[in-house]
């Protein structure tokens, strides 16, 4: 008996429907990437050890899947190695492995290729990458990424350009619940010096980023446990109650900051973006300023945004922001960029609960033709291929077998027309068509059949 | 100084440039496919090695790039393991390889879901995989393939349907120069028969198929080493000497088949295929049969065929044929499928060689606008928001920098057009618009801007 096949846990098949799905999805943003002038770029999945470890800090290391060398891969070992177990031996048999992220291979490419690019450089990419994460729901050991990123210039234009992209994106899936919050590093390093907790700001940034969870109070006994005076967090206080549009937070929170340039410098970067966003003719409904916005602490420099559906409970399903060295690391210093990056099996899950998902995304083929017989089957076929060359997608049932057999099929795959072909019809060269959904049938001839197909 | 970054060898980043071209490719082959009625899937890089291993032979075991398990993966491992070498410790180490081929993959998928499936199962599958091989001139450890296959029937209008797609892929990219070769392994298992070959078919096939490089004369001579004798050999002239149009050869052909069951239904195989292909109104002027034709002894049945350009020397770029138990091997009998495969980096390269890339591949941004000073910026973003409104592929360039460097910028990206935007331009609402081409400059409003943009 031959074993039962399955598939490696945290990876996915994408069958049929999920693929039109998917591309629904990609079509719509790799259209607005190209209309915004990025152009693609695919690295190999496998990448030099030399390439990713060290970038993502220890947990990071920890979760890269790694290629084990070709051949008699422990040749190079020794016996002290083998007795020294998994860490000792591990650099002697594996060289590579899979990419963990799309940023870091798009650093060694801009490195590599530094002499040949245009910069600034607005490049996109759409591509799986890999992690050893425990497997849990909606968390995959394989996933697509799809990022767009702008290096070589610090303009805040680019900025605009890709919230104005995430506002095209989510216009051409019909999909409008949704927030973009929106600010700049810069405004919680202001924040965290005005509370006089610049010296200890990863701390600072860590608590008050529980705020959604534990609350106002906790958060500023957590920060009083660890030293900021009675007087500091009255003015977060003071900070965290502010309201208003937009501009109105903005012009409130300047007010705090006339003894800290770097908040200063984070208000002007925002109100810069917004000036520019407006001027691109955007819409801005969905954009919220957010002092209390975080992201990424470890690696972005100036502004930040991430988008959540407002109307069910999914998490960050967009964001991005500035970073100041991508390169760095590579040797290249000096390259500023920014980025956004679209979730895709998040959008997915959302589009799927909020039915936003075309009807007729399975519908690869419009019209099936039936097999009825070996004696009309000749004549089917050359109607296949009269269909075919008005680009009218279509298949023939290859067997001639029972009708409810073929009509199976066609539901199955939501075929939406089927051709009756039999000894009679070919008689008269008048077809039945029938609509699979309504249930109606017309009597039509070739040419007619064509032009109705092809509406 | 921080290390100097590298590619694995034998994998390949792709730029813009190949990514428009490859893009171009499988755009053609995505829409052919999805007009035959075939429909998208997509599964995991990482498989179970339980999957893999086995099904390439061991030759391709030893190709299988395998994943180290995670965390400490010498747990489970012994002092013996260790002692006796990579074979014995691989199986403790690593349970997942990266797949080798789409077809193990899409067997294992249709076993997994046959309870869902509509059969005949029409898919088609475009991905990257993985092969260990020695890299060399046009062979790469990571690599595309793109195949078709339809499942669960063993009608031959399927063969018929295949390579009509492939006409019309190779129409749509304007590449005429090649042909077809195609047979059935029947035939050569009934010349094998009529040279009294039967009990050695596969050193029959071995030999034969080195006709091209040793020629006749050394050909008959190592089959007579092998025990063919000289009335066996000269059978084998006569045949090898049949020549006419594809329905001579045909017919020829059958006159020895009288005493080999299985070369007449060969014959009537390809007769019956060539009958489907023309009533799919298919042209045909480049299929030609065979019956030397091999291909994959060990895998296919049936039909088989495969395409070399004719103009230039590239090997095969496109092949194909009936299997008829692909999923045999994971517990699930009876499935006869056919399929074809499109060598991806073989047509870029003769699509390349042969200068058939259309010339504004890389052009995935029609204008430009120039970013002259800060007080011109503003108007410049509005201009491109209405650009990008009306569906034309844009950018500003984003810092006001010297005019030269945009231009190198607009020129290295093959940017078609370029819009100057001056206070000048912005005080009398009419803007210059070069073309990057022919160098020619015209002086026009905003609406005539966009109206020739949108040409």
């Amino acid at each position: 008996m031959a074993q039962k096949p399955s598939l490696p846990k945290g990876t996915r098949d994408f069958g049929p429907v999920q693929m039109y799905r998917r591309d629904y999805i990609l079509n719509a943003i790799k259209h607005v990437f190209k209309k915004y002038g990025f152009m693609p770029l695919e690295t190999p999945a496998m990448e030099n050890l030399s390439v990713l470890t060290g970038k993502y800090g220890d947990e990071g290391d920890q979760l890269l899947f790694r290629i084990l060398n070709s051949g008699d891969f422990l040749s190079s070992t020794t016996e002290d190695d083998l007795k020294n177990g998994s860490k000792s031996i591990l650099p002697k048999i594996t060289k590579k492995g899979l990419k963990y992220d799309l940023t870091v291979p798009f650093a060694r490419y801009v490195v590599m290729n530094r002499n040949d690019i245009a910069f600034p450089f607005k490049r996109y990419q759409i591509q799986p990458v890999w992690r050893g994460d425990r497997p849990q729901k909606g968390r995959y050991q394989e996933f697509y990424q799809c990022d767009a990123d702008v290096v070589g210039t610090d303009s805040l234009i680019c900025e605009a350009e890709l919230l104005s992209i995430v506002e095209e994106v989510f216009e051409q899936l019909n999909f409008s619940d949704y927030q973009v919050s929106l600010s700049s590093r810069k405004i919680l390093e202001g924040i965290a010096e005005i509370c006089g907790a610049s010296d200890q700001f990863s701390v600072f940034c860590t608590i008050l980023d529980k705020l959604d969870k534990i609350g106002l109070e906790r958060v500023v006994e957590e920060l009083e446990k660890v030293g900021l005076n009675n007087q500091s967090t009255d003015k977060l206080k003071e900070v965290l109650a502010l309201n208003g549009n937009n501009a109105q937070l903005i012009e409130k929170l300047s007010s705090y900051f006339n003894d800290s340039a770097v908040g200063l410098e984070g208000i002007s970067e925002v109100e810069e973006t917004l000036a520019h966003f407006k001027n691109l003719g955007a819409k801005g409904n969905n954009i919220k300023v957010d002092f209390t916005l975080a992201r990424g602490l470890s690696y972005y420099t100036g502004m930040i945004y991430e988008v959540k559906p407002t109307s069910i409970n999914m998490g960050t399903i967009t964001a991005g922001g500035r970073y100041d060295n991508l390169t760095g690391v590579f040797g290249m210093s000096g390259v500023s960029g920014v980025g956004i990056s679209f979730g895709i099996d998040r959008i997915y899950d959302t589009l799927e609960e909020l039915e936003l998902f075309p009807d007729n995304q399975a519908q690869a083929t419009k019209v099936l033709i039936t097999n009825f017989d070996k004696a009309s089957e000749n004549k089917a076929v050359q109607i296949l291929g009269q269909l075919r060359k008005s680009n009218i997608s279509s298949e023939i049932f290859p067997e001639s077998t029972k009708l409810k057999k073929q009509m199976t099929y066609a539901d199955k795959k939501s075929i939406p027309y089927v051709i009756m072909v039999g000894s009679r019809e070919i008689e008269t060269g008048v077809y039945t068509l029938r609509n699979m959904i309504n249930g109606e049938q017309d009597a039509l001839d070739l040419d007619s059949l064509i032009s109705k197909l092809k509406d």
